[in-house]
């Protein structure tokens, strides 16, 4: 491993807590060989003693001679590192052609978030015609804390730096660059087209006020800052900017620090994928998998090692809709059976009036079984008109 | 290939349509050798004749002897059937890996959105803790239809048929059979153990009655049929069941014949995929990225076939923002400038008085070389207080 920041410390703690399954899936056990940073270790003693280079140092120099040199040393190698590809992909990737060694880079677009692997394999034989990006997670923080506060950009870029979703130097973030260097190998990938991070246009989000945002909530818009790279004419364009997008677009909804990437074509109309999109063991998943896939012969099942149990009887919320008598002394009634199987209310509305009275309820989780026994004890009650009705609720709150 | 329905025909169109592009990428020409159906052709001719064999017939027979033989004499199967996976996945996997070859199968859930490639490569060394899923397009449509219009369940289902997006049988989809054999493979994929379809347990929509939907609407829920695997204790559930989802939920907003799927660790929070979930031309891409995954040696990035030229001007449309003088005219003016420079508006709100006078438009598309123009002529009016303020709208609606 070359590197050790916050992707490299993780990757060092995930690859032995999942060394046992790896070792079922490719009959490889992973061993990390050592760690070179630019202050310790050496490269070379490094590379003689690994099969496979993940790179996770960032930056030009030393990186790009690392890679290459790993490259043509008959390794395969894994990296996150967006502007060594943004800049020189090609030759990294030409040499990987030429040396028969894999280059996987899940991790320097989106995290976690597979975007590389889908373009560059689910998509291949597609003809895509634009990708639309949310690719820069402290930007996304930033512009989802002024719409929900108020807040002026400095404010909410302090408050993103207090919770780890912005560094210290932040300027390639907040700038446009960051998200340009992943939208150039986007574009490069999704086009079949030689794109350099020098040809993409990017604006940043330094300059967005408050008010804009409050404006355009009026008119029922959200902020983002968006990478797009599409076809046009003959031609291509590669940008960010921050843009508004109406209610009805997929990455609208993606707030805080999240990632969203969609794929338009005409084949296939749209593919959106959302996830975490930086954070150190987010990205160091990324790389996981790009281990694990450069470690494997192409994609087999492998097969199973263990046997988990079905488990029957699960905990879930309900919707119940009863059919009562309009009188009093209902709504206690059902309370007190729903309360004896266990079961407790969360929230309940009371509708119409006698021939149509009912109630609507949400029910806290229990077990089904729990559940099952409540409706029908309340089956039995007098005052239903007609035999409950119930429908699961999902409870987690997301994002 | 084996079946010419939908996804079979759609996908002997897109083969020749694309085999340019395959040799580029895989470096050999795709053929289609032959097509048997249950009603014509010869499997073994066919099978002598081929390297790679696609089945698209659907059904157990003669599909699960045509796919076990084909392995057995050492070809790649690339398949869409999802109720043959879901039963005898173990016996067609385990030949593969004793034979040596690919059995791929992206297809059979969920259409073009990347499921099985992203739980089988991109996480397979993650601890995933829960898969949740849109994974029937028919009845997500018929539950939106039921929502936006207050339709009876028979009704949407005639819509449905109607529209392409319901089968002349819709059983298997209403009543949740067909989900549960989606949801069978995800669980085997991620959670490592053996799940046969008969162990999912599932239910169906048809009881679904619109006034379900109208108070769980006040109650700011909406219905999806939605799969669940997911570990409880040492166990793993399956199920699948309409459930009420909260606004918040990554889910919450799918609608219509598409699909989408949560993945949820805690290594990694979630991810979250969408796109069309069924249809022929959308499975049939899917089936195609299978097809050149088993073509080409592991993830290569293949060399750039074209230079596409960088294009500079685009179009699009702006959102405007402008602190003006509080007198009459003022819009008038502005309208005037922003047209001599083909610059037209959609919508305009006027805010404030005085010296907190404010014209906020949202601006028909334009290039933005125009754009920058008018924005330019904009700032020699008098009435303008500060220099305008602009920032791009994406003007498409999607879904």
């Amino acid at each position: 491993m070359l590197g050790h920041g916050t992707v490299g410390s993780a990757f060092a703690r995930l690859l032995p807590a999942h060394a046992d399954r790896i070792e079922v899936i490719t009959g490889i056990r992973p061993e990390l060989a050592g760690v070179v940073t630019t202050s310790r270790g050496s490269f070379e003693e490094l590379l003689a003693g690994s099969d496979l280079i993940v790179e996770l140092m960032g930056g030009i120099d030393p990186a790009r001679g690392y890679v290459m040199r790993a490259i043509e040393s008959g390794r395969h190698v894994v990296t996150a590192n967006k502007q060594l590809l943004s800049r020189y992909g090609e030759e990294l990737w030409s040499a990987a052609r030429e040396h028969g060694v894999q280059l996987r880079f899940e991790g320097a677009v989106a995290g976690v978030v597979p975007v590389i692997r889908v373009i560059q394999e689910s998509l291949a034989g597609a003809r895509i015609d634009r990708v639309h990006g949310i690719v820069n997670g402290t930007t996304n923080f930033i512009l989802t804390e002024m719409a929900r506060t108020g807040m002026k950009f400095e404010e909410a870029l302090t408050e993103a730096q207090r919770l780890g979703y912005a560094e210290a130097d932040p300027s390639e973030d907040v700038d446009g660059r960051d998200a340009a260097a992943k939208m150039a190998i986007l574009a490069r990938l999704a086009f079949d087209t030689p794109v350099h991070l020098d040809e993409v246009r990017y604006e940043g989000i330094e300059h967005i006020q408050p008010d804009d945002l409050e404006y355009a909530h009026d008119l029922g818009l959200e902020l983002k800052l968006i990478g797009t790279a599409e076809r046009i004419g003959e031609g291509l364009s590669v940008r960010v900017h921050p843009a508004f997008l109406y209610p009805g677009h997929p990455l609208a909804p993606v707030a805080g620090p999240f990632n969203a990437i969609t794929v338009e074509s005409e084949e296939f109309t749209e593919i959106t994928m959302s996830g975490p999109g930086a954070g150190g063991p987010q990205t160091a998943s990324a790389v996981l998998g790009d281990v694990i896939s450069a470690m494997i012969p192409p994609a087999s099942t492998p097969p199973t090692s263990q046997r988990l149990p079905i488990v029957e009887d699960v905990v879930s919320a309900f919707y119940l809709h009863l059919e009562v008598a309009d009188e009093p002394g209902v709504l206690a009634a059902v309370a007190r059976v729903l309360a004896e199987d266990g079961v407790s209310v969360k929230s309940v509305v009371q509708k119409g009036l006698g021939d149509q009275a009912r109630l609507v309820m949400v029910l806290h989780p229990v077990l089904e079984s729990q559940f099952a026994a409540a409706v029908r004890a309340l089956a039995g009650l007098d005052v239903l008109r007609a035999p409950p009705r119930a429908i699961r609720v999902l409870e987690e709150e997301f994002g």
